[in-house]
């Protein structure tokens, strides 16, 4: 059975003239037994919540991954999507991808996100499992990872983590062939795998990963280990091609046609390419019908369960009416009171209004709690054992943290969000791109979001950030001015059921410019004129977040020298993009227009067109008090209205 | 001596109503230790070469760096800087910053990067040593970092690539006060870090930091442990203030006059504010002229040594004249024989110019040797106790490789440049940022540079990359279109000592369009006219990379209509941007514009103006060859020849 995995990756592989059949021929035992013996799914229903999680880490193998699911009879992937592996519109693409392939849990490729991931992923079985009991929820997760998802430094700080939690349903099968892309892994690493996992709290096994018997046997024990289990399987990369096994050759390459004959010849396999042995298909079939029995008796369970209204709305991914009628209220509350908050602190009491009226959403922070104000009253903090509370506290782990929100929110039954200052949205990087691709509901909630952070200086104050996470697609980046647009921003957040969002939050207060109540929320047409020029416009302001107040006090000053000016609010560019084109054009006016925003220009120009002007930084920001850089970089009232002024002149 | 350390950061800290006393407070008797017993520095030279460096991983402890800094004598450190410590325009900011302090070795704040610059720096010093003998190069490289430090992933990617180098003359100094910003640290990890470190082949030494015998016994040890040491340093964070120390509330905040007054009745400390008492100060000045006479030892060595010229030329970072004469010819030959290459290939060839004329460059690359293509003829792998080579494996460690890059460069003697796919700046983000902003040169080279890249799919897809390289300060961003752009682009990026730069290079192959030989370097204009219009322009085309040919050959299709289109490579935007704006604009000319690049469009309406019209990509990419990615993403030269048309239409 193993042998079809091999043959089927060597055969795509080669069909494609593309692609990794190194990892699939060595990782194939391994992933048999596997399939055959322990993972607990039905190709019938992708999607039942208490299957087994299966990520393969190491996503160039993608093809051990599509031969499985072929052979276990998952919709869609017949032969036919083999032949046509890394094929335009084909399911059967380089790397698994999330929502384009049955059975693909999450996106891998990028080395060292499936572990990570899978770490939410267990991590939200066990909060589920705390929820709905072992009659609901009670299922495992499996990760094959390689050499390159355990030198990254993403693994560190899931592996740390997982530990910490004591995540005993995860269990990581290492394919350990000591070679990587530039060769033996001996060129770059000493690292002792084992006693590295053991540190951070796991238990560990070695077995020869050719050896079914020993595979079994191990990962037997590690479902009684109590601790997540790493399994080194020493394998040979490439096993059954006689000429090229064990050398970096066969990782990302086609073996050729000669060596493929070769493997026929010495793996004994005669059926032509894409062609399957009766008997052997139905090995794999009867593997594949292995779960139809337990989730039969499961949905048996879920209908008998007093708990099954409550776990399916849960599953369903949708908030309860109650978060948005509280949100409303709220918003209503801050219209009125008008208060002077940091927009953190705005998220902060949006965040209490929505944790209150839900308790799906889960919290968290990368070791900056009282700072990105991601706690709200009543949230206990998930501990090993505990996994009924609904805070995370991720580490000083940014990458694991996005990496986690990236599993819960694959996994289903809860809505993650998670702090850190903006400026190490560098850290997460990988993963933020991720949940934009996969494009999970997940909420990044970034504080202090500009040079307005003060004293921490340059390495701690955002400058490219915005321009970086708006370039990047279906990503929904979201930069309030005051409390009430933070409100309208977390709304659609959660709203957005197949998009990430990223909340840009301030350090520093900001008064409420908002102050007359709409039953609209606003944000979502991602820019709109906060206030109108009393007579014709002579000149519009653009801004964002903290900036909105700098234009607001711009045009008084324009006013007081008889120059109208419009202040438009721009918290979400991508959603403006979507607006009508001459919805847009009302919005952006036809007078000369200036933006402010602490932070670099790139990206502005759409805005402001070529007769404008921006006021921002031009380089790395300053240690001082965040009033003294407003001064020093220029970044005024005073300088908003100079520079509208000056491209009036110009226009004129 | 520890003491005034103490009371230096409380009172600075105080004074500034921000920053962070704990860490100083709980580290000041091991820096004490290493200040007074072990570090080798002269302060009337801190760039003597042979000094040893000392990073302050755990940056936000940069009060015991000033204090230790002013009261060992460096250069401009006086009291006065202490008491304006994150103050616009002090040289203590809240953050150490490199260039901005002397004494200051390394930026630091973004945690886990300061001990990853130091396995860098580390590295250097056994490189130099390899080639310039014990009699000029003889120093060890310390770093005190924190939990933080510890828990981030880059850690785990600097200790696995030191301790398999086996760097014995690296010492890392853990705070293990078990405190960080939410509280104890026993939240959020349970990591055994002596087990790890050992995993990874270091030493490990467990002390009471507050026994200042016992730090220096275990100091000593680490000197002759022949591996990378970490010495666990047990401390009580904010050690001395009575009521608050051992909690988080002491890491991040200033005491509070009661404290202070209490802390410094607890540590019999009876002088006033920012004055040290005549006997504490008179020890620690002893302490800075440990280092003047090895100093003058060395500088004799220097002076009677046949390396000198070559040590001297080394450390200068110039390149030597043969480098920049091999780039002439070679883009002479390149211009003539007009090859068809992959950007990456031309890279390569460039490399072996460069490499062929000087000795001072060291490459590397994160496991993509072959597709880097990194590496040229003659050079031979570092490896531990091996160090005369000049091609470091870096692992699948795209983080620890720009970290170590950035040490390398500060350490100084030797030019790092390092591979991996641009997509992959994911990873590198955090330190590639830090490369800008201390100004180092630092050469990334960055292949695989848009769907071109093929049947990896969108994983492996860079789209937002280049807007977010392009954003980020102080970072030149190259994307040549041909194998002459490309040796251009190197040489400026050898040039550049203050900025690092970024090559975006294709995986596929590309014409040579600059057959004409020119004595200047074309690119170092960030953007010029390649094919000016037969007659009036009617439309300009902007590209860069693998899409000036496109944007050629969609000039072509306008001509063969009657539509004269002048085509403009834009290599490097930064650049553009610091001509005079009269020649910018004789570049973009006044006709309607048309950009094209495979990649977001952020940032490119500055150049195409309102008018204008963007051909890229509006999504993420997708797994299948890369020229059905090109048809199927509508970028080409119809598409190009389209958008053109349509472009005048609007604006005629």
């Amino acid at each position: 059975m193993a042998n079809a995995l091999r043959v089927l990756a060597m055969d795509a592989v080669e069909q494609a003239r593309s692609g990794h059949p190194g990892m699939p021929m060595g990782m194939a035992d391994v992933a048999t037994v596997l399939f055959t013996k322990f993972l607990r799914f039905d190709p019938t229903d992708p999607a039942w919540p208490d299957r087994d999680r299966f990520v393969l880490s190491a996503g160039h193998g993608s093809m051990l991954l599509y031969g499985l699911l072929h052979l276990t009879g998952y919709p869609g992937l017949g032969i036919e999507e083999l032949k046509r592996f890394r094929q335009l519109g084909s399911i059967t693409a380089g790397h698994p991808e999330y929502g384009h392939t049955p059975g693909v849990e999450t996106t891998t490729g990028p080395l060292g996100q499936g572990i990570a991931t899978a770490v939410g992923m267990a991590l939200a079985e066990r909060m589920l499992n705390a929820r709905f009991g072992d009659g609901l929820v009670d299922h495992r997760t499996f990760v094959i990872a390689g050499d390159g998802c355990l030198q990254e430094g993403i693994s560190h700080e899931a592996i740390d983590l997982a530990g910490h939690l004591c995540l005993d349903r995860l269990v990581v099968l290492w394919d350990d062939n000591r070679i990587s892309i530039d060769g033996a892994t001996s060129l770059s690493t000493s690292m002792d795998q084992q006693a590295r996992f053991q540190a951070a709290g796991w238990h560990t096994e070695t077995v020869d990963g050719h050896d079914g018997c020993a595979v079994e046997a191990a990962i037997a024990r590690a479902l009684a280990a109590g601790k997540p289990t790493l399994i080194a399987c020493r394998t040979v990369i490439g096993f059954g091609a006689p000429n090229k096994q064990g050398s970096e050759s066969t990782h990302g390459a086609p073996l050729g046609a000669a060596e493929i004959a070769a493997a026929r010849e010495a793996l004994g396999w005669t059926a032509p390419p894409f062609e399957i042995p009766a008997d052997i298909a139905t090995a794999w079939r009867a593997a594949g019908r292995r779960g139809a029995a337990e989730r039969a008796r499961w949905a048996e369970r879920l209908e008998a369960s007093p708990e099954a209204p409550r776990f399916r709305q849960a599953l369903s991914g949708e908030l309860p009416l109650e978060v948005f009628a509280a949100l409303r209220e709220h918003k209503r509350t801050l219209s009125a009171k008008a208060p002077s908050l940091a927009s953190r602190k705005a998220s902060e009491l949006a965040l209490e209004a929505i944790n209150g009226a839900t308790d799906l959403t889960v919290g968290g922070s990368a070791d900056l709690t009282h700072s990105n104000l991601t706690i709200t009253k009543g949230l206990e903090t998930v501990q090993a054992g505990r996994f009924g509370g609904r805070y995370i506290r991720y580490g000083i782990r940014e990458h694991g943290m996005a990496a986690a929100m990236n599993g819960i929110a694959l996994h289903g039954g809860l809505v993650p969000y998670g702090g850190t200052f903006l400026v190490f949205a560098d850290y997460a990087r990988g993963a933020i791109r991720l949940s934009a691709l996969m494009g999970v509901r997940v909420v990044y909630v970034l504080t202090h979001d500009s040079i307005g952070l003060g004293e921490d200086g340059p390495t701690h104050q955002p400058i490219e950030h915005l321009a970086m996470l708006r370039a990047t697609p279906n990503l929904n980046v979201f930069r309030p001015a005051d409390a009430v647009e933070t409100a309208e921003c977390w709304e659609i957040a959660l709203r957005s059921r197949a998009t990430p969002s990223v909340l840009c939050l301030s350090r520093q207060n900001l008064p409420t410019l908002r102050t007359r109540d709409s039953e609209e929320n606003v944000c979502g047409r991602g820019a709109y004129v906060l206030r109108e020029a009393a007579g014709e416009r002579d000149v519009t302001l653009l801004a964002t977040g903290s900036e909105v107040e700098l234009a607001v006090k711009a045009a008084d000053l324009l006013a007081a020298d008889g120059v109208e000016a419009a202040v438009v609010s721009m918290p979400c560019w991508e959603l403006f993009e979507r607006l009508p084109a001459e919805e847009r054009r009302a919005v952006l006016g036809t007078a000369p227009r200036v933006a402010v925003e602490a932070a670099a220009r790139l990206g502005w120009d759409r805005w402001i067109g070529e007769g404008g002007a921006f006021v921002g930084m031009e380089g790395f920001g300053a240690s001082a008090p965040a009033p003294a850089l407003y001064q020093h970089f220029g970044i005024t009232p005073e300088a908003v209205a100079q520079a509208a002024r000056s491209v009036m002149r110009r226009t004129s």
